[in-house]
């Protein structure tokens, strides 16, 4: 891991993040992604998104809210950034909580090659076929502990599983890391994890491998994290600093303040 | 009315409120979901709509930002919710400024069972069949007064009708409560009226009544208002501290800070 | 130029602003629209656009995230806007960017009259077939310089065209004003190009030239970029400072601090 190379990297190259994600937190997604230093770019229309894809660095999926047109794009964007090398991210916000979200998921996993999935305890259950409970996209608990679904998760998707909780696991399978960065306050503010999932392709396209480029992702969201609650006075506060603190990111401290475990 | 007691249940209980709104407010009313306690979460798709309703303590329908598919997943939603038990809660974004939203407000309120609607005084009035002007989706005026508004729409459309002003008045028909609590900021903001429709879902989700639920909701959003509005510079630094100020709410001195007259 | 006078006659008239824009800014260009002292108004289906559009003060188009549906009902707003004589503003995002964006910026200039295009160098250059590079939404270079590129493309495309960026380019073909407001942070929130389009529209409804508008329009919002920056720790407190300093534009020091050369 060498988190603060990585993200002097994304704000040397910029690289283009493209994004078919939520109406939620499209404009939340689109801040985190421009304040960490790179650039975001929306796009959903099937006449588009293979042109935009191919031409990206990373391209983030997040389900939060389907309908089927942004589904049929969704596939189409992740065929054509596996044909032109671009790494794919995968957010199954809610899966588990409807039908329709769980198989869309699992159709993208099936028919485009993703390199991270990144979801709560219960989502990423949902999909590595094990017991979890979700109320809506808010994960209740999951009967494994983060590590072990992590793992289990990696070796079932066959890609990098990334957990996201108090205390977030990593794993391709082989390796599991542990980061333990972050403040409570995180979970107060809708689309943070939707935020993480798109710092997280931000380290994608400039990462050495995937796995590396998650936990680097959650080191440096979860350093924001604890930069942001510092004087916040609740959800609204930490919101507004938290985008200045991904802005204010000091690459040549970060390593020093990852809580990471192998 | 015992809005104290029932943000505490809203607190511990953290319902689910489905919401189907408009794309402007999405971000804003879940986070305001999120900092008064209750979990919120956003689907609007035909395919999934029915399940999650079903499953919801409160549903929301917005149409601030109508199109065909999104109308057909209100209808499709509000049955599913009045055929689960769960409460229906309707703002009718615009109704009186296009015959699209007019007609969708109606049609909602003849196919399904709505237990509150929020509005504000030409929505309601244009709902009610009474004389008022409106410009885009902000009231110009109404014939009646607010409390003369609220009882009459509460009779012509069978459901507490909730009216939102510098003072609110929300009725059953029977009973009417004046709620003068808030602050002028609350107007500087896009989508506040929104927020109470989405806080109005939260105490839908544990209130005793539906017109309990909708006068408590608009105390408590009217108090993180006045709470806001101390030190804020202008709107930008009043939206922040609105988020703060419902996650900071405290549900022991609540009711006494209640502006309420019946 | 009479940048204070329009600005208090935009909050005395507060003139409707139809906005059919993209879902990652919809919030904070209807914000931004409400703090400067104009009503905003989002509606995109094609059953209510022309109705809506007939009675604004001024449409805005923004193609920042396009679908199929959303290019219909663009382009019959415009007619409608045209036949009542409402002034249509085009802000291309992403031109240049994919063909479907291209595409669709030159078909809504060929099927209606827009008073106002305004873009980044190079999707203004794109849509005047001269020669830039753009990644994503983000315009890297032209070929021209600002005033040239501006004056170009207003002779090709037949109306005001305005140029952003560092120093921002307005010209009618037969004058040029170059408006020198704004700060660098203005470049680190996603949307404030986009904000700048919303407030160019509050302009367009009440000043007496397209060219005037324009220009108004960036300085006003470039001094509220300069307010904002003081104290601002980064984009999120610098985006939260941004409304404040909109709400609290002075129009009597307007004029004052236009920094602007013709």
């Amino acid at each position: 891991m060498r988190t603060g190379a990585d993200l002097a990297a994304i704000r040397e190259r910029k690289p283009l993040v493209h994004q078919i994600t939520n109406y939620v937190v499209m404009n939340e997604t689109a801040n985190a992604t421009l304040a960490l230093g790179a650039l975001p770019v929306m796009a959903h229309a099937v006449e588009e998104v293979e042109e935009m894809a191919s031409v990206a660095g990373a391209l983030v999926l997040n389900i939060g809210t389907l309908s089927e047109h942004w589904i049929e794009a969704m596939v189409l964007a992740a065929k054509a950034a596996n044909a032109a090398g671009v790494p794919v991210l995968l957010d199954p916000v809610g899966a588990g909580a409807t039908r329709l979200r769980t198989e869309t998921a699992k159709r993208i996993l099936d028919e485009a090659e993703i390199a991270v999935v990144r979801g709560n305890a219960a989502e990423v259950a949902t999909l590595a076929g094990r017991e979890a409970e979700i109320r809506g996209v808010e994960s209740i608990g999951a009967a494994d502990s983060g590590a072990e679904l992590a793992m289990a998760a990696a070796s079932a998707l066959g890609c990098v599983a990334s957990v996201t909780g108090p205390v977030d696991h990593v794993s391709d399978g082989a390796r599991t890391i542990a980061v333990a960065n972050g403040d409570a306050l995180l979970g107060t503010v809708s689309g943070t994890g939707c935020m993480s999932t798109a710092i997280t392709g931000c380290f994608l396209a400039v990462a050495s491998t995937p796995l590396d480029a998650a936990a680097e992702a959650l080191v440096a969201f979860g350093v924001a994290g604890e930069d942001a609650a510092v004087g916040a006075k609740g959800p609204g506060s930490f919101h507004v600093a938290l985008y200045d603190a991904l802005y204010n990111l000091d690459p040549a401290a970060l390593d020093s303040r990852a809580r990471v475990d192998e």
